[in-house]
């Protein structure tokens, strides 16, 4: 998606690869949204150092910069050797695989890299196979989430106005991303409406990276404490929900995503407002039998006793204030402590529609569309 | 209520008067929960100021502050001319009138403490009926509160766990709070409980405030991000909720309280959860015909678009964080705007009941009770 620098917009993605330097080129995450940077990593280990520093995060793009990775690593190999050249993947594999170890999609990503490199017969051909198929899975998780889009484009029509929840935007993809697809093809068509990003806290991912998103698409947007959405809804000011989702069980239509996305679930039930998931299909779960058995991810209290920001005047406005340096403030009383659940489950009944890259189902479906979607016994 | 200062516990009103030196005394609120002072007001318009400048906030708390500061003003006349005093006292009404423009509680406590002091017939015996009169003030607003706790704490039984929003604790009031009055008299009861505090963005009143009063107190409690109170539920983690309220609708049973109640009543109904909202009667307005025509006050931008607190290390444990100085960090998108909704309106048939100091009543029978709760046409 756009990206402004300087006055000049240009299309980015989150993950890159610059073949003569045999470098990832990631979007530093961590400076968003306040600095916009490119971080370049040398070599594989750099690249694990990356994922694990959460440089960059989110399904998608952990997948392709680990896929990335290890080309990267592949390709830094010298020698004829394939014995020797095996041995060095394998070290860069396991690697980038201990960079995130609970994520499915840097282990899913690389194990379809390093089929595809099976087929050279020398290190060279094997070297060009595993960028190749690097830069095919990348294409492949962008093409999924514009499909996602194309879908999910039809629900969003002029003069909408469209609640967000956190982010699963193209930051946390390799571009377009999930819950953001759809308003990025519904502006690419031409179609006017405005969205309300929820903070979401604690982490605030609503009012930097989805925001940040926004606003270099020049997509109208207001940012909403979480406690104001129900407020919007009973007025009238809300039409549409769309999020994302952690993993969706394909057995049963419940949704795990960011904490809160429950409670905006349960408001638009109250109101009549469609609720919709858009999902990757990596992110379907068809094993487990029931929400409740999802673990759901207690964080560190110190999300919900504070914030991160910029030192800032409060009041001065203005497209971009003046800020100082980066900073933890302690809001709550100092001796209070805290509980965070990161995550929660929305059962079936308040979903409207799972926005899938193959198409639009009810949440109770997806075990009957199971060949569609990539589930078990597809019969083939 | 409780507050301990370096190891030593001792009751607390959030606003005293001290007759020998004829100073107001309030808890400097601004620096709490990270700081604990009393800011003293040497003439009333010191205690105009300390108004204005929110050193005391909440409807009761500020309603006895422009009584003790009336009694403080009229005591520093020198001189036995009554039509100068009145004059005098007529400054020191209008000043201390303007200090909070908006609000409707100095103003009724000020024409209390001119009515009762009408009666003497000097300057000495006027003085001496202001000063008292406001006392009786400050006393009969800890007694309504009291006498919400007293009703309020059959609701809460052993072991349960109670959700609360924003802070309508004792700082708010002169003593014991409206939402808290419960908590502490089933505290005083010898029952034992735990306490959810709301964060309350954007403001964060429940992370700075109720917290800060549940610490004191003794009462054990997390704070959670606003978005977590519907998992919590979701999981059988919360027994009942009480809030305040800023205006109850007396011909409707209505609530206006602080962003984010309405959510909490909507997410309280689908769980089967009791819902309460405890108010003074002060608050009952019983001319408005619906809540949709209740003003809903747009606040300022940054406060949704950051956060203050102070300067800390985020992953420090313990009792007392290592805290700088005090900071506005903007969190969110730069060139990225908010919409800052102050307050929602919460419909009765989410409502379990209204805990007033005349008793716990069913949100619809408030006009039926008028005559009980000071509403009008009580037919005497």
């Amino acid at each position: 998606m756009n990206v402004t620098l300087r006055g000049r917009t240009q299309p980015h993605r989150t993950v890159t690869f610059d073949a003569a330097k045999n470098e990832v080129c990631l979007i530093e995450q961590r400076l968003l949204p306040h600095e916009f940077t490119i971080f370049r990593t040398r070599t594989y280990k750099e690249t694990a150092a990356a994922i694990t520093d959460m440089v960059v995060r989110g399904a998608g793009a952990i997948g392709a910069t680990a896929a990335y990775g290890l080309a990267q690593g592949a390709r830094a190999f010298r020698g004829s050797d394939l014995k020797r050249f095996g041995a060095h993947v394998d070290e860069v594999f396991l690697t980038l695989k201990e960079a995130r170890p609970t994520a499915v999609d840097p282990l899913n990503a690389m194990l379809d890299v390093r089929r595809e490199m099976a087929a050279g017969e020398s290190v060279g051909e094997q070297q060009a196979l595993a960028l190749a198929a690097a830069e095919e899975f990348a294409n492949s998780d962008a093409d999924h989430c514009r499909a996602i889009g194309k879908h999910g484009a039809k629900l969003i029509k002029d003069g909408m106005r469209v609640l967000t929840h956190c982010n699963a935007g193209w930051l946390a993809f390799v571009d377009y991303g999930t819950a953001t697809a759809p308003l990025y093809a519904a502006q690419e068509a031409g179609r006017s409406f405005h969205v309300f990003c929820d903070e979401t806290r604690p982490r605030s991912q609503g009012a930097t990276l989805t925001a940040w998103e926004l606003a270099q698409q020049g997509i109208p947007h207001h940012i909403i404490a979480d406690n104001a959405a129900g407020h919007l809804m009973q007025r009238g000011e809300i039409d549409l929900v769309i999020v994302g989702s952690d993993r969706t069980l394909g057995r049963t239509g419940e949704v795990a995503n960011k904490i809160g996305t429950y409670t905006k679930a349960v408001l638009a039930h109250r109101h009549g407002i469609p609720f919709y998931v858009a999902i990757p299909l990596s992110t379907i779960d068809w094993e487990m039998k029931r929400g409740f058995d999802i673990p759901i991810e207690e964080r560190h209290e110190s999300e919900v006793l504070g914030a991160w920001g910029l030192v800032a005047n409060p009041k001065q406005e203005g497209q971009r204030p003046k800020t100082g340096k980066r900073a933890y403030v302690r809001v709550a009383n100092p001796s209070s402590h805290a509980r965070n659940p990161g995550f929660d489950v929305t059962p079936p009944e308040l979903i409207t529609g799972i926005i899938t890259p193959e198409g639009i189902f009810k949440p109770r479906d997806l075990w009957k569309q199971r060949g569609k979607l990539g589930g078990p016994n597809r019969g083939h």
